[in-house]
């Protein structure tokens, strides 16, 4: 169907999970927004998360999205049901995802969480994954700071590794043999984190599952672009600085000619 | 919720279903139904196999599923568009993620399929395989002999080696890397089908796909059995003969002490 994908996070965290979708579904459009006047949303209260995921599913429902992907921790667990009962298409979180993404990778039923503030104190993950096996025990460590450094693009320095390096010690001792990255922003920390914890622990990235129950959910509800060609340019919006946003997708994604639209709070407050 | 999920198969096939999902799943009840008093389904007409597969979605309804997986290609093909209207639970089928999964493993998008006559006919999966990605191409086979040497419980013999052999030389030249199994009975007869196609291509079991797709819908419908622990005793039913049926299933799944409840056709005419 000629109708784009509608993904949204608080900044470019999301772009981890458009990065693996167009990995699967190279010829379904993405409209991607990126809350960066806003952020950060972790310490926000649910219901302004809520709030504030609401007017980014309007507006990009506006543009004729079949299907919205909450591709960010924090509004998941604060909005997903609200944008259900809202939005006339198909909704889909990141939580779900990561929680059976882990289930299925440990061995020793010992489960790393590391999130934003909200996400660790909403507790979704772990109902998720309790749920799924009464045997799993998880462990968590907020990691607000690591948002921070991935929004000013300092997720390549040394400064970024120090900071992994001493938040991650918490670990120690827990025997964890799996580490949720439950923050989309953290994918692009990926090789200090597993500096951090050590080769033996296996890092699981929410944005592979997820991407796996995109392409499952077109399939379910029979949306997918079956013309082997992508009909519609991807739309990249923020409503932050584009330049910020800009060096950061064509960083991370595998094209590097993006222009990201500027998009006032304002025209955001009025959906 | 203390449902079960039910599944249907024209036979002990979409076992290879169940003992995916439950591996994945251990807390979910299975109310598996193998209409072996009408097997085959391969060379019956569509119309017939979806009249079949509406009696015995509607006779596991009656017992209270919330979900209803068509663990047969075949009855997949030809009733899965029927008993989604029909059924008020999501109904889930093998095809589609059995074409995710091929399409994911391909390196050179050369796809084998090895199939019944009735779902080679159909095309289902080349439509399915094409939409997602169009430089595919799909190299089909009929071996509907291979369904009965499994309900004949010959699938270790070497009259079952030669055939699968026999059978598969129609590949020879065409350049596949990967080979879908696209009947529920096929993962049975793995070892002989990797044997006769050689170590370089990759066997493609839907049953895994689905049994993903089986715990994503659960998680997106909220239909997770939460609880961690099963509920309900799993039940299976047959229109054939139940020891036959037993005597596979206790050799094919885990457990060893499954008695099949004999069903009459005449209770399934009603429904």
């Amino acid at each position: 169907m000629a109708q784009a994908i509608g993904y949204m996070d608080s900044g470019v965290g999301g772009l981890t999970v458009v990065k693996e979708t167009l990995k699967q579904l190279p010829y379904e459009t993405v409209y991607f927004f990126g809350d960066q006047g806003r952020l950060p949303y972790g310490p926000r209260s649910a219901t302004e998360v809520s709030q504030f995921a609401g007017q980014i599913g309007q507006y990009l429902l506006d543009k004729d999205i079949k299907m919205f992907v909450i591709a960010c921790n924090t509004a998941t667990y604060a909005a997903l049901d609200d944008l259900r009962a809202m939005l006339p298409i198909p909704v889909i979180g990141v939580i779900s995802p990561g929680a059976r993404a882990a289930t299925k990778v440990t061995r020793n039923h010992k489960i790393g969480l590391i999130a934003t503030d909200g996400t660790i104190k909403s507790q979704a993950y772990e109902k998720s994954i309790l749920a799924k096996d009464g045997r799993n025990e998880v462990f968590s460590v907020a990691c607000q700071s690591f948002v921070t450094l991935v929004e000013d693009n300092e997720y390549t320095t040394e400064k970024a590794r120090e900071i992994v390096k001493a938040s991650l010690k918490d670990f120690d001792g827990t025997g964890i043999d799996t580490l949720i990255l439950g923050c989309t922003h953290f994918p692009l920390l990926k090789p200090f984190i597993q500096e951090a914890v050590g080769p033996d622990v296996t890092l699981v990235d929410p944005a592979v599952e997820t991407a796996n129950m995109v392409t499952t959910m077109l399939d379910y509800f029979e949306l997918t672009n079956a013309t082997s060609k992508k009909e519609l340019a991807d739309q990249y919006f923020t409503s932050g600085d584009s330049k910020r946003f800009e060096a950061i997708a064509n960083d991370w994604l595998p094209q590097n000619d993006i222009q990201a639209i500027h998009v006032p709070i304002t025209d955001l407050e009025t959906k």
